[in-house]
């Protein structure tokens, strides 16, 4: 397939700094940055806002218009050469309590050396191109996560939002009335205005890229999760004057749950990943046998079936666990597999091979994300999907967390890259 | 056999008085006593001792002469016709934090019980017959337990008991000098003093009696235990990002470990009952695999044989798991198995048969004893033995501890009948 533009996107992915995108990193990880390496920013903090400001003077010296919606969403657009809805690509700029430096900011800070990269190439592309940073992705100051990118498909959902306090009682909506006030000077944009498209660059927080030593990878889509609580009621007693066979030790039933779930995971694209990550055992003493185990149950798919599958499953082994006790599950939450339009994904993905080719590399990986993402809610309201490279040893939500500086360079090439071909107008 | 002594023997158990045992029962519990039928009564407190002058007054008005050793042991003695050391019986009056109106209580009023049975039929025995009622059996308040029976048979370890200190920072020695000062007007007895045998009266703190339907046990000897700690260490990671063949997922290497530990465990005299009561899991989150988990195991077994097999599977299933991350074991408690000497329980168990067989019962259980009790200790001093009554869905350290009545009755008889015997000088 020819692409009439590819030669302008193979000008702007070339046009990429090294040295400035590393240096953009840095400065903004000096907003709550840690003597560990690690950043704690949580959103609509003073470091936050501070924050933000730096990157909106970083935009208007790349010559961007600067605008803010009702949940302080900010935008950074490079014109246009027509009337058109916008490309957009970013992320957040909001960490955990004690994050990394990449987390979410690498995305915004790509975005941002894209825009350069096609300011120093002299391209004009016919969509304007945006740089966003949604509000309040992780979700740990208030919850939950992903606000303004959830605010900005469904703004119904803000009002609630608003309501939101944080640890020591501040609500989310006085938070973000303090940001707005001081962002006044910036123009304003409505919530759910059509978008062209929306391409987020990330790090992968997993270890699959790595693994395979690729640099780039393509995500086809965010798998879906279903929370369980798992309750296993026996009866505690002595652990000397109780016969084996006269016990009803919830912690040992827990266990053979467990251990069928795990057996119901797996990598294939039709199992799930399980993990049983929180356990709560009663009255947890040496010479007690368990009364009470509650445990929660995690699972994720790309394939919505098999979570389904897996929920029924789970539910007639609670049944069938043939004890002397109870046990009860409660469905605590559930998303659904989000899938990224195929004709994107292989858009984004010649953009990602073309650069790997260029880097000496084999094409990139196509691979689903196992974390949440903001392209998750825009994926309701545009074409969405997203690029990652490699997270070091998988880490993230670390002070740890790491990549490859010439990886990190190579995602800003495929973003600039596939930005210039979707901003001709190129639909794939 | 024929027992010289069986017409007295008889005649004892049969003028123990249900009524009587009852109402000391009843009066005790009033010491420490909660809303719920529960006893609150921790060792050397002020209602302790407030029970410990009770029972004072029931011995003097029994004839008995009262005495105390240096941790404060009360023995009630009702005199013999030589000059012989004392059979004596007895349990502890202290309490858990929360407990029942029986355990240890019951073995204490049944011995005067025992005493006023053998004043009413007018018998005289050649030893001497003692109740005693051992200090700070449970351990609660002050650590370790059975600090009593303890010091009396290794007067040596008193020393090290006085420093210990209760939640408030109150010194067992303070604790002890003050009980013994209140004290003053009673003889002193040396610790370690020659007896001739040891007979304690329980509540079995199990089902294995109320299953079979029977009113007395006599017990055979006290399980041995061992505790572990046991350590698992992997990786801590994202529950979406990773996938499950990258995993060192700490909870699935412990629950293939207990999976193990589980399988080994039985009735049989030859396996252990196995108890993984206590679990700690980091870092406990939904979403994030476990990196460390910390699970305890308590073996216990009639049959050291079996205990030490029991240690070496374990340390081979550690050494042996094949996972990714690594698994300490620490042995950090032992006890070996007491086995109460053969001819004794011999003799026991007649009484029980006796008293059983004219109740209309079975021949008495022979079974071991799951928990520790003060005959443990005395066990290493003279020859002793235990007969249990059962306890009401093996409930115990419990405000809900119960037995018939009649049961109990039945208990005092059978100690009445063997105290009989023993104090006539029959040796088994």
């Amino acid at each position: 397939m020819i692409n009439p533009h590819a030669d302008a996107a193979v000008r702007a992915d070339r046009a990429v700094d090294h040295d400035r995108l590393q240096a953009r990193i840095a400065t903004l990880a000096t907003y709550g940055g840690r003597e560990d390496g690690g950043v704690s920013r949580e959103t609509l903090t003073d470091v936050d806002r501070a924050a933000r400001r730096y990157l909106v003077d970083e935009a208007l010296s790349l010559g961007c218009e600067v605008a803010i919606d009702d949940c302080a969403n900010l935008y950074f657009r490079r014109a246009g050469t027509e009337d058109l809805p916008p490309v957009v690509t970013g992320s957040h700029i909001d960490t955990q309590p004690i994050g990394g430096k990449l987390d979410g900011a690498y995305g915004v800070v790509g975005g941002l050396e894209a825009i350069a990269a096609l300011n120093d190439a002299g391209i004009r592309t016919r969509h304007p191109i945006e740089v966003v940073a949604w509000t309040n992705e992780e979700g740990c100051r208030f919850g939950p996560g992903a606000m303004g990118s959830s605010a900005f498909v469904e703004p119904a959902g803000l009002a609630g939002f608003r309501q939101s306090e944080d640890g020591r009682g501040v609500r989310f909506g006085d938070a973000l009335d303090r940001t707005l006030s001081e962002a006044r000077d910036l123009a304003h944009r409505p919530l759910a205005r059509p978008l062209a498209a929306y391409v987020e660059l990330h790090i992968e927080q997993g270890p699959v890229l790595e693994q395979a030593g690729l640099p780039l990878g393509v995500v086809t889509g965010i798998q879906g999760v279903r929370w369980y609580r798992v309750t296993c009621t026996g009866q505690a007693a002595h652990a000397g004057t109780t016969p084996m066979d006269r016990r009803a030790d919830a912690m040992l039933a827990a266990m053979d749950l467990a251990r069928q779930l795990h057996a119901q995971a797996g990598e294939a694209a039709d199992t799930p990943r399980v993990t049983l990550g929180r356990w709560l055992v009663e009255p947890n003493s040496v010479n007690t046998i368990a009364g009470k185990v509650t445990f929660t149950v995690d699972a994720r798919c790309p394939d919505e079936g098999a979570l389904e599958h897996f929920e029924a499953f789970l539910e007639a082994a609670a049944r069938d666990l043939g004890w002397r006790g109870t046990v009860e599950v409660e469905n605590v939450f559930r998303k659904s597999p989000t899938i990224f339009p195929a004709d994107l994904v292989e858009l984004i993905g010649r953009s990602c091979d073309a650069v790997s080719a260029a880097a000496g590399h084999p094409a990139a990986r196509r691979l689903s994300s196992g974390a949440f993402h903001d392209a998750m809610y825009l994926a309701q309201h545009c074409p969405s999907a997203m690029i990652f490279v490699p997270s070091k040893d998988g880490i993230s939500h670390n002070a740890a967390e790491a990549t490859d500086p010439v990886a990190l360079t190579l995602g800003a090439r495929a973003l600039a890259h596939a930005l210039t071909v979707l901003g001709q107008g190129t639909r794939p």
